[in-house]
């Protein structure tokens, strides 16, 4: 019999427990081993739950418990969950986890505790929800060398652009359907800036390529600037505005690892991606283009990505090694502005200026496009390059949106 | 030092060697052991092939040496493949396969013999070229009760029909050009009559469901049928006509095992797969829907899946447990006219005809519509049902398809 604690009983950890025991039997027909839930850590008190005699208030009681061989840990936020899965793993206990902010922060040390202790650190839930993705990319791909990977990481920032794409509601009104239902919190910050994705595209990173990537090192800029306006001139162009998550492959051994709203023909595996799914786009060098689909949120696809991970460590209680990565290193993540796109501008001005610099551009238009603006789509350049020939144009920059070819 | 045989140097074995070698020491460093092929089974020549030092003509070569521990065998074709994959099962030898028919036809008896045995059989390929499904089916998605898989499951077909859709090119030009393309062989049939899709939902139930489904049992319906006036009225109802393999679990212990082409809404994750790409749709009950889309077939891709399952069997050289499934039953299997489906139908009749029968229902147009023929659609029914109500309307059907809410 192996005991299970989780530490955190909101949405995703009450999750865990409801998936745990809705699906008991298969699941430990899955392990090929008993299991059972033995203790539930949360500050808060849950009168009248079905687990009610599980709870407790000090993580001691899960730390001291030596039965216990794994914790899940779906309280989110660094502190104390850094604290708390650290001294599980040095005490010998494998640790699954749905937090994406602790994995993007510290994985590197954790997964290197976890190895030193021969127990497991798996964070299937933390990119992409209930959607596999990081056992595809560590196992089935092997064979492969991932060249770039490219996703739809969060849900919020999908469900509003595709509010303003396919319904013309502005960006603010779609953020406040998105907190009515559920979709975006108080504080939407940390979706709507991009902070959410940034931390996934280091998990991914680190794992495509085997180094960590810090969140500080990402490039990474949200959707509150897109407009209505910049929507339809893409539209008129045949792409559709999605926030992208990108990380690639350099020959020098570095990496560009940036998040940022991009234009997408309508014809791109990504662009029918809608509302609150995610997709992950993996490029590698034998089998192509692959994507994973699905829901990136959400109480029981997070649950199912979280326990899927449990069964896992119950069946191979030492450590796995198909998940490391080194820490990272000051210079591995390259400037963006090295990288080359093609751009989306609108700007106040004229054709005539933007020619005078540029030379010839695409231009595009709409019906109801304001007078005395201009909508154009670059050449592929250097961003570098684009930033000096765009401060030669004469004009008000209202809008930039890079264009990815995927 | 692992040594490694491979039966069969046709594309995609060929392609195993090319990846093996091209990616080598990083395959090595995954799969944590050094690996090197030993033997290449083919009767053919191939003269100046920079392998030509490991072939054999004789199967014994590869039987008899003890030294090799993992078979690749990518020959296709039930025989002789399954008296060669047998004896080196029997020999203790594991063996990673890309051929759908012999895992279809004799998976369960093969994984029996792998069990006892404790060796691997492993078979990533069959299903779905190189895009990643059977581990994540048995892995990732194990905290869910997996209920319904839908999947475009060949590349040929579904080059044809969206060459059909994107294009109105005839089925039989579009398949001219499928196959000076190299998507379709000279003999397409078990390609257009859906016996290749056939085989790989066999696959996926029996990993889903734990039990065999044969290939026999299985309702198989190809597109050879579908013109280019079904596409033109699909279109005009937002719909679009993919050949779907599905399978889908009955509160009984039986399943639904179908292909036939169908009707999608083009708002489905699967309408957007275009060409010669694959995806597949799992339904699980905490996870929802999930889809896997990538390169159904090709050298590399396929090959990339194959590698995979070499390295996972260098890893483990002793039996995994996560691949397994029994027998399968003669009425496992339901009738699929108990399956509830909604009708396309087009036919030579009078709208009055139509709806004396079948009541209200949603009758469709288009602009180069034949005088004399209607087509529509049924509510959701028993295809049982369906057909008494369909024999009692007057006049000739010209075709059935049924329509899926995916």
């Amino acid at each position: 019999m192996i005991k299970i604690a989780v530490m955190g009983y909101g949405v995703v950890g009450s999750g865990v427990v409801e998936v745990f025991y809705k699906n008991h039997e298969s699941i430990q027909k899955k392990a090929g081993k008993q299991m059972e839930i033995a203790h539930i850590l949360d500050l808060r008190e849950f009168p009248g739950d079905p687990h009610e005699a599980l709870f407790t208030k000090d993580f001691n009681d899960i730390l001291n418990d030596d039965e216990v061989k794994i914790v899940v840990e779906t309280m989110g936020g660094v502190n104390p969950a850094y604290d708390f899965v650290k001294k599980c793993l040095l005490s010998g206990k494998s640790v699954a986890t749905s937090n994406k902010e602790l994995v993007a922060t510290h994985g590197d040390e954790l997964l290197e505790i976890a190895k030193e202790k021969n127990v497991n650190f798996l964070f299937e839930a933390s990119v992409g929800g209930g959607i596999p993705i990081l056992r595809p990319i560590t196992q089935c791909l092997a064979a492969n060398e991932i060249e770039e990977i490219y996703g739809i990481l969060n849900g919020t920032t999908n469900y509003i652009l595709t509010q303003m794409i396919n319904s013309s509601v502005s960006f603010e009104d779609a953020l406040k359907t998105a907190q009515k239902l559920g979709y975006a919190e108080k504080d939407p910050t940390a979706d709507i800036e991009g902070a959410d994705a940034c931390r996934k595209i280091c998990i991914l990173s680190a794992l495509a390529f085997g180094k960590h990537v810090y969140p500080e090192q990402v490039y990474t800029e949200g959707i509150t600037k897109i407009t209505l306006a910049d929507v339809a001139y893409c539209e008129s162009a045949g792409m559709v505005i999605k926030l992208i998550g990108k990380t690639a492959k350099l020959s020098d051994n570095k990496v560009f690892a940036t998040v940022y709203p991009a234009a997408l023909s309508s014809h791109s595996q990504l662009a029918t991606v809608d509302d609150v799914y995610n997709a992950v786009m993996v490029r590698g060098d034998a089998i192509g283009d692959v994507v994973f689909y699905g829901r990136g949120a959400g109480k029981l696809p997070t649950a199912s990505a979280v326990v899927a991970d449990v069964i896992d460590c119950a069946k191979h209680l030492a450590s796995r090694k198909y998940v490391s990565w080194s820490k990272g290193e000051k210079d591995y993540v390259e400037d963006y502005k090295q990288d080359t796109v093609a751009m989306y501008v609108r700007m106040k001005t004229t054709q005539e200026e933007v020619e005078k610099a540029f030379g010839k551009v695409k231009f595009l238009s709409y019906e109801k496009a304001e007078n005395g603006e201009v909508a154009f789509i670059t050449d592929a350049m250097k961003e570098k390059a684009f930033d000096s020939i765009l401060s030669l144009v004469n004009g008000e920059v209202l809008s930039k949106i890079r264009v990815l070819d995927i």
